[in-house]
């Protein structure tokens, strides 16, 4: 692009600055330029752009603005810049406690659509409530306790307006299979609530840190991928260990796995109940078909929000009136709110240690989900919703929620869109939902004792079904095979293993394809694409040509310890390629190697070595190697250490074509 | 690049494709090309160059060839290709030793010189091998073993002429502290040493299946920066064990943090005893003065080659004239060759998980330093050393070690130094040094039971002085902050607690810079720098000028999982931040985004619907979206998911430049 003159004829023709056509442009404008004598003899001056490194700034600048890169991207203060003092205070407020926000706009026409809503997902949150807390193999009351107290305090502290907050099946699940491990709860409820309640505390002060510390980016280490392979696991998982209440087992395996589950299913068929099989057998088709029309017509949303509360009620009415068939029932729950749990936390003792390991991974799960939901509503109602801040609350919520006989809850998947279709505006629903329960809790209670278990269960599969996501793999498949092995390991290691060891291949193979992609970085060989100057990679642009005796390789990482032997052997690998083609055609091998620095990110010490090393190495052997496009951070490096010193200004070129025409030999594409 | 026209009117004026001067161009050449009108009235045609994609492959092909990039980068087998099935048979015999490869033109002149490196480095290798034998708590007998079978083994596999095998100072000093934790080995001296030949074992299993699954990068993890902190840290903490020795100190604390070893010193002042402090500081003396005689003056290599060698005897004379005034000796030593160890091996019970951690602790640390090693003298001395081959060899020597009362071994820094000044051509020099040490232990070790103790931590001392390099860290401090912060931390993290500690802190900061690049990767707003067509980063190039009411963005980095929202939120914030700096000028906003993804090296699932997701606000706010020049990988994915179709393909440009050009609206730098 520097060199004035037709363009095609420039491209095909890259004897740029060396044939007959080329001259020297005088430029106009105030840029910095430098001006090189091309080759020894009988050339042109080539016109050449400096490249240049970005402006100085000292070490505390340079790193506290690396620091504020990292920790506050989003420049979450940048509302109260230019603000009097007093609006700081107001803005204060109403950034820690949101309702302060909304609260002061707040109308009885918003009331109303929130009422609705806040109803309708009342309705699904406490016999949901009931289940999960059995999946989590706590006392069924606990569910509906976590249903009540941390809704109100989202409502203070939540930035999203849609989530519906309580209890959810993923997090449920993985509390459960944690602790029966250490614990049986059985035979030692007391010490298993304690425990549960413990690990609540200890996700909640995990959540909020992650948070405060805003380290809130640790939640997208779950690939999308592995997390669509693990909650498809875990949704079988939680569906086959729905067997032993559908089926009317009384002996069932207390073990997770596919094979186990099945094991017990086949070897306990004398306790099968046909009784208990019809009425579950009905239900879920009820529910499932509720859920399959709500979801062709999505105006009908109310109809599967209202069918498990209408099931709950028919099926406790059917099993009192059949009472003495022997379908087990959940019996009584006590009456009245929440008791103080504050005592049951335990800080000492061996257990802790499993604890704080249970919390932390239902912590994360719980904030992956709570996360993603919040996101998924507020991009589609335009509004944002602060990752960070969210962390904070609803790890507030569970720390308070462990001192109030609740476990640990997040924003729910099904919930919240029950929620958002149901028309709700603000967390004001969550405050409604939260008083439904309230009145349940004190009231409604004894209605409960005639409720079947296998109703839970029904409630629980229709509930967790929607987490397999059969489509979402299939496009993985063909977009990305890695990330559907990814996604197909995370699920066979929770079917067949256990859910940690499928939650750990998940976060392993999200780890390993980071690392891999940081080791094993993409090179290209690149040739000049007709009719233009680039030069693109060859493998993507079939017409781009190569220029002999130019070698131009594109690295597209930042090159830094990890990878920069790699990097450097296979570079030397395209040379040897390269001189062999050569070689072969009779043609003069390579005299110049052109490194594309356009995509290389950033280069640490190892990586300034390891040019600095290949640029000897190739030295000895009569070939050049120049550098183009560096970009800033690269810039800085390279005249910062000695390797610019090795390199000099004059192997740094601002394009690969301008490093091309300033060469002392002719390109002969 | 594509229109016609005066590159300088072209990019000033960036009316480009609209103002009177654009015109048309019909290209020629075979290229692929799109026509396209570029606003609905009153433009000039622009044309355009197409995005291609790389060619299709089939699931099969696209993972195979993914594969070999990353198990076989160097395609180790590209000698085979083309040759005769005998030839072929000898090149594989070659490729796995590598002895039948050089040995066929071994000559007398070659041995010559083999035979005086050889001589030379057993000078060095008898004294170190028994001082770091000690280090490792071991019986300073094991250390000789250790430099005789191993170094003859990897004469016949190893690939470097240089390297000269044996006992080192790191993974001596790891094993000892590691198994010391769990064994005490004056108390229980057979379970000791049954666990270092089952942790040598493991080390060596280790090293051969990561260089037979070609897992080498691995090694690559730990950085240059934290290697030297660490290293130096270590090296710190060997030389103030070796004040035990120095002082004459009898009750020594078992621990290995400074603050330990400084008040046990204090504490048993009473212990010192003049005569070994004199004897000590007097050796140390003349040790470190040879070392800087030989670091001035490289061709005096030999001075301080010699002088361990020379200090042991001259200091056993000594002793044994003065035996009897309390200088603590060796003691007697056993006679013979290397017993077999098989039978020590302990493969069952509580200790294995230790040996095994322990194994692949010292493992990796003295394959970092063997293969560093290598590399380096194999570049001095312009051959290659296959790194995987290289881990393969050092693995199958430690394996057969470990079943030849032989600890951890691999190729030291400073004698493959002071083998390669003395001349070495070939491994055979390996052989010559384990020849001298058969001499030794065959007939000369009665000689060293008056060599005292003091003299071994002298040597010990001067050998790892070396390893503190002040200089290297200075250098991070200059050109990396970050990388100095790691240095530092990994050398105090050693230091103040243990050597695990400071080991897990230098693999842990390498690691988080990793996952730190990758979720917090560079993002750029770009202009356009006069005279030329190319857009780069306003922050770079101080020249470059906006072009409103484009916003031209940078991402520089693969778009995945792990960075996509923190990449969304971070445009967003530029673009709310170009919106103010415009209102606040009075210009209109920003109506067009390009994103230049010349940098994007690869895009995942995530990144695809974070893109989409993008796209989907910004219409709403009605501004458009369009990509720039995306790689190779990047295009396929996009053209094979639903992604592409929502972008289409006019809104995927060739390059910043045609997607500015191409806008039905005007450029206004």
């Amino acid at each position: 692009m520097v060199v004035n003159n037709k363009v095609e004829t420039l491209a095909f023709d890259l004897e740029a600055g060396h044939g007959p056509g080329a001259k020297a442009v005088a430029d106009s404008g105030a840029r910095q330029q430098q001006q090189r004598q091309a080759a020894p003899a009988g050339m042109v001056q080539v016109e050449l752009h400096k490249v240049s490194a970005p402006e100085q700034r000292t070490t505390a600048r340079a790193l506290g603005q690396r620091l504020a890169e990292i920790f506050f991207p989003d420049d979450p203060l940048h509302q109260f810049k230019n603000q009097s003092l007093a609006r700081k205070l107001v803005l204060a407020l109403q950034y820690f406690f949101p309702i302060f926000h909304w609260g002061s706009n707040y109308s009885l026409r918003l009331l109303r659509s929130d009422a609705v809503a806040g109803l309708t997902i009342a309705s699904l949150a406490i016999p949901q409530g009931i289940s999960y807390a059995k999946l989590a193999n706590l006392p069924p009351i606990i569910g509906l306790y976590s249903s009540f107290v941390p809704p109100l305090i989202y409502a203070l502290l939540g930035s999203s307006r849609d989530l519906a907050v309580g209890p959810v099946s993923i997090a449920s699940l993985v509390m459960g299979s944690m602790l029966r491990e250490a614990v049986a709860p059985e035979q030692q409820p007391i010490l298993y609530l304690q425990l549960a309640f413990t690990a609540t505390f200890f996700a909640g002060v995990f959540q909020a840190s992650l948070g405060f510390l805003r380290l809130g980016f640790i939640v997208d280490f779950l690939s999308k991928a592995t997390l669509t392979g693990f909650m498809g696991g875990a949704a079988v998982i939680v569906s086959l260990q729905q067997l032993k209440g559908l089926l009317g087992i009384v002996h069932f395996t207390t073990h997770m796995g596919f094979v186990d589950v099945m094991a017990s299913v086949v070897r306990r068929h004398s306790e099968w109940q046909w009784q208990t099989i019809v009425m579950g057998v009905a239900f879920l088709a009820i529910l499932l078909g509720t859920r399959q029309i709500s979801a062709r017509n999505p105006r009908l949303f109310w109809v599967s929000a209202a069918a498990p509360l209408t099931s709950v009620i028919a099926s406790t009415v059917i099993s009192y009136l059949c009472r003495g068939h022997g379908i087990s029932i959940i019996g009584d729950l006590p009456r009245g709110v929440n008791p103080p749990s504050m005592n049951m936390l335990v800080f000492s003792g061996s257990y802790v240690a499993l604890a704080v390991k249970t919390g932390i991974m239902t912590g994360i799960l719980s904030l992956t989900e709570g996360i993603a939901v919040g996101r998924t509503f507020a991009s589609i109602n335009n509004y944002n919703v602060d990752g960070n801040k969210e962390m904070m609350a609803i790890g507030v919520m569970n720390m308070a929620g462990s001192c109030a006989s609740c476990y640990v809850t997040t924003g729910s998947f099904s919930r919240s869109a029950v929620n958002y279709s149901a028309g709700c505006r603000t967390a004001v629903s969550n405050i409604v939902m939260a008083s439904a329960v309230l009145v349940t809790l004190l009231f409604l209670m004894p209605l409960f004792h005639y409720t079947p278990n296998v109703i839970l269960s029904a409630i629980i599969i229709t509930a967790v079904a929607g987490l397999i996501d059969v489509r979402g793999a299939a496009k993985l498949w063909k977009v990305d095979k890695l990330d559907f092995c990814a996604c197909v390991s995370a699920f066979l290691g929770v079917l067949l293993v256990s859910v940690q060891v499928g939650l750990s291949i998940a976060v392993g193979i999200s780890l390993f394809k980071i690392l891999l992609q940081v080791t094993r970085p993409n090179t290209v060989v690149m040739g000049l694409v007709p009719g233009t100057q680039s030069y693109r990679s060859m493998a993507q642009y079939r017409e781009a040509v190569r220029v002999p005796p130019f070698l131009v390789v594109g690295v597209e990482s930042a090159i830094y310890f990890a990878n920069s032997t790699y990097l450097v052997e296979r570079i030397m690998r395209y040379l040897r390629e390269e001189e062999e083609r050569a070689a072969k055609a009779n043609l003069c091998g390579v005299r110049c190697i052109v490194l594309d620095m356009s995509a290389v990110t950033a280069i640490d010490t190892s990586g300034l070595d390891a040019l600095a090393e290949m640029k000897r190495v190739l030295d000895k052997r009569g070939i050049d190697l120049v550098l183009a496009n560096p970009v800033g951070s690269v810039t800085e490096r390279m005249y910062n250490s000695v390797v610019g010193d090795t390199f000099g200004s004059d192997r740094i070129f601002f394009s690969v074509a301008e490093a091309v025409a300033a060469a002392p030999y002719k390109a002969q594409p």
